[in-house]
């Protein structure tokens, strides 16, 4: 007897599903990469990991890995013939390789995530054909684009280019009497995006996961608190109404289905309280394990690393609850050095991503504190 | 910065802390050592396995490995020097294996937990020693010895080598009118034990680490049901008496520092009833982690696999306390067939060790049912 067949089901609609000791490929080597790997492994999976930086974090937890360029077609194919299904862990895999891979085995989540998620354009047309609130927002492809834009949307804005941006890179605030060539060159003259500047008092995030046959499994709504554009602290349950939360899970949920989605999924979320009370304004999706999830691994019935997993396999979901409030730290650059004091803390869960080098702004590692005293 | 500098305190009595970024070795390619790798690489440490079997389970989640035998001192001494701390996932570690890697890098757990854990009769006579009731014992050098034994002990007893049994392995029932000769070549003529036969109601276990401090951290007792001499399920919390789970993890605890242990260890126990009320008998010492404490994994706090990580880094212990009820049930050959049933199941959380070939008799992974329904 083997478990190198599927059983009976197998033959889903939305395409294979894997049996225990299929090799589940991953793009992408970093700590996500590697946490993905860690719950494929639990789960009886073997893992192989494509990227192109010889020391990603994530090769040491899998199987067999790769190292090579996202544009080397011939590695590319290698790495298709050789596992079950692909998967990444974040949404700027070029569209190329995509197709090359899609070519040959299953792309999970499929190609609809990625065009969309990759250009804030695309993203806010899109959550804004759902319904669902986004800022004002306009095209910029011009420093002269970028004045009309400025004089529809209003002063203070947010530039930001279409693609390639995370953790606050590629972005600049635009405020009256602003050089509109100036700030065009400071995102470097890419096609841009200008969005208002929302008044949140709070950001947060919805996390949840997909199945292959449509099933949406959400986690509770995450508080985040970010620090220089990087996200530091996760607190769950966030500080919203019931009517909120409701309102993140259903936007999650909304996404999830127009996308087509099968994996995990973020959605970033604004929260804004004026006089008519609460509500959420959407800002930008993550089609993929997400940092604001990282909490689920010591605080949820099932962590985002296992929903993801059991979704591109194609696999029911687990359960999701919460087993304790909690609250996630960041470790960046240096923070990763008080590993020992953490690692004494009662009730602190530490996790390290295995990086050598401690640089300023990179993530080393988290810490998530379950029943968190009340932070200032 | 670099984690790889340990902080101040790292100088203890006991031998060398490791920081983040530092190798952990293990002795071992199963799925225990497997288990512990995954926890030794979320907390940042790099891995090294060394295994004869080139397919170990658990080569695939770790950063390196090395395939040789154990008795290989060329390999041992290079693996030595590629690690900064040896452990290991059984206890059948050669004597030499364990000395010549002694020579080089910390063994931990240390040379006494080996010795008195290797040999039946040794470890039956650190326990009598300790005070911790034992079945009546005696060596069993010959067919002749064995009558004698039997004679001593009484009948019905079991004649076990005292050396690499596990499972029900090397052992015989030996009753009236029993052929001395037939069954001591039965166990293979074989330096032996006579054990008397103890009339238990249930079998249980307490397991618990030991950091390179001396603090000791129990794990709830753990109840245990056989199937064909291999646990087949664990349930927690054990139906004993208070009074009994506290006297399971006093002997846990004076085992632990008796041996001077370094790690995650267990205590297998039966539990007899009579006239006096409820008392434990000790049968063996696993000087590791050990099946009876996969539950920890989902069901408490932190998992033994942590802990005995965090033992061996010379790092403090988490918290060890009981989530929620829990049933770990093996998978046992042809059972990891299930695979697809088992992650329908609300509250169930599947481990699967990647093995390809579900042989009769083999672990292939593991289930655990939080909240579970009574099982009949």
């Amino acid at each position: 007897m083997s478990l190198d067949s599927a059983p009976a089901e197998a033959g889903s609609p939305a395409g294979p599903v894997l049996a225990p000791g299929s090799t589940l490929g991953i793009l992408g080597g970093g700590q996500l990469g590697r946490m993905i790997a860690v719950a494929a492994a639990r789960l009886g999976l073997h893992v192989h990991v494509y990227c192109p930086d010889p020391l990603s974090p994530a090769f040491e937890v899998a199987t067999a890995h790769t190292v090579a360029a996202y544009e080397d077609e011939a590695a590319l194919q290698a790495f298709a013939a050789a596992v079950d299904v692909v998967t990444y862990e974040f949404e700027n895999v070029p569209e190329r390789t995509a197709a090359v891979l899609a070519a040959a085995v299953p792309v999970r989540p499929g190609p609809r995530s990625l065009a969309i998620c990759q250009d804030r354009l695309s993203e806010k047309t899109f959550l804004s054909g759902l319904g669902i609130p986004v800022a004002a927002f306009a095209a910029v492809d011009s420093a002269e684009d970028l004045k009309a834009a400025a004089v529809r949307i209003g002063l203070p804005a947010v530039l930001k280019t279409r693609r390639m941006g995370y953790d606050g890179k590629g972005q600049t605030i635009i405020r009256e009497g602003f050089d509109a060539g100036a700030a065009f060159a400071a995102i470097g003259a890419k096609p841009a995006i200008l969005e208002a500047f929302v008044p949140f008092v709070l950001e947060c995030s919805i996390v949840l996961a997909r199945g292959l046959d449509g099933t949406v499994v959400p986690f509770d709504v995450a508080e985040n608190r970010h620090e220089h554009h990087i996200l530091k602290y996760t607190t769950v349950p966030a500080t919203v109404s019931a009517a909120t939360a409701a309102a993140a899970r259903e936007i999650g949920t909304k996404v999830a289905a127009a996308l087509g989605h099968v994996g995990t999924l973020a959605v970033e979320l604004f929260l804004v309280r004026d006089a008519d009370g609460e509500r959420l304004v959407a800002n930008e999706i993550a089609p993929r394990v997400h940092n604001s999830g990282h909490w689920t691994q010591d605080a949820a019935e099932t962590c985002q690393f296992e929903q993801h997993v059991r979704a591109v396999a194609g696999w029911p979901l687990g359960r999701a609850g919460l087993i304790a409030p909690v609250e996630m730290e960041n470790l960046i650059g240096d923070d990763a050095g008080r590993w020992s004091a953490i690692l004494a803390e009662p009730g602190a869960h530490l996790h390290l991503y295995g990086k050598a080098e401690a640089r300023p702004g990179r993530k080393m590692g988290h810490v998530n504190r379950l029943n968190p005293p009340p932070r200032g």
